[in-house]
């Protein structure tokens, strides 16, 4: 019973971020978070494999929720309309504690490792995408163009709304940017 | 005079690549490069910084011709458009020499860290083409998203034509990735 603590992962990833934010991602060690957070380092250890994995963890089920919507996405809608679908629930699920990702990202914006590291996380999901498109049977260059496209456009809308929240939820900025790429390459 | 030796880089280039492929990136030393090439470690270092370097420096040159050629397009042309030409200018400059293009990639593809790399020139890349057409007078988030999304369809077109370069010169398979991605956004 001892070592059971309610919300132990929700705590050190709070407190995480918060020192991350207070004195840089370099500047913190893994004993000052459980510290902040009131728990052990062994305790650290059980949630997160260091203090990189903080920052990335929910990629994992953010992966899984997109891949998901993808491959159930109804049949009648165009490649293009199925990858803004799974990314407008990325959308949805990151806009759910929209405080927490925007300390996320002021850590990672003034970090250049783990800029490269969330440009190879975000890889690995258009991969992802792309692997469910062709589940529902796409050509394997088509899944890869129209889910790195769709990407790319999801890449320009976060940083759009975490630059200005004001602009509205994510998954509408995210709808606005698909429907603004398709706008502008429709034109001429 | 003594150390003038006709094409040092271009020679240093190749004897790179070439014990990249042979050996691994990780398992080449700069003075077996310089030993390959008949020049000494020391020509090596004037030439480029350290051994990824040799990977990476064609970069800059690429850079500038995308950037000269968006913001030099003709102003009748749609952003995408633009996007598409300064593209094709790139890829006509890296199909110049598709031996070594392949060479090159045949050994990032096997290097996680070099990936990641590649990763972060190509969004370096598509900041720059952003920054030409805000200096066409383009929104600056509409730059960004056609710079993207343009970079996004480059990238398949670029592994597409690593992979088959059957398909014809990468100009041409670039402008028909380019096609295909409004053929598709347009559906629906």
């Amino acid at each position: 019973m001892g070592r059971w603590e309610p919300n132990a992962r929700g705590r050190l990833g709070r407190a995480a971020m918060e020192l991350y934010v207070e004195r840089g991602f370099d500047r913190t060690t893994v004993a000052e978070i459980a510290e902040r957070a009131g728990l052990t380092k062994r305790t650290f250890f059980r949630h997160y494999a260091d203090k990189r994995d903080v920052l990335f963890a929910g990629m994992a089920p953010l992966r899984e929720v997109v891949v998901r919507a993808v491959a159930e996405a109804p049949a009648s809608l165009t490649p293009f309309a199925v990858v803004s679908l799974g990314l407008e629930t990325a959308a949805e699920m990151i806009q759910e504690r929209p405080e927490d990702v925007k300390m996320r990202q002021a850590v990672i914006d003034v970090h250049l490792e783990l800029q490269e590291r969330e440009l190879v996380k975000l890889a690995a999901l258009a991969r992802d995408i792309a692997a469910a498109l062709r589940g529902r049977g796409l050509d394997a260059w088509l899944a890869r163009l129209v889910a790195e496209a769709g990407m790319a456009a999801f890449r320009v809308a976060f940083a759009r709304w975490i630059a200005n929240s004001a602009e509205g939820p994510l998954t509408q900025v995210v709808r606005e940017s698909m429907e603004e790429l398709a706008a502008t390459i429709a034109e001429g």
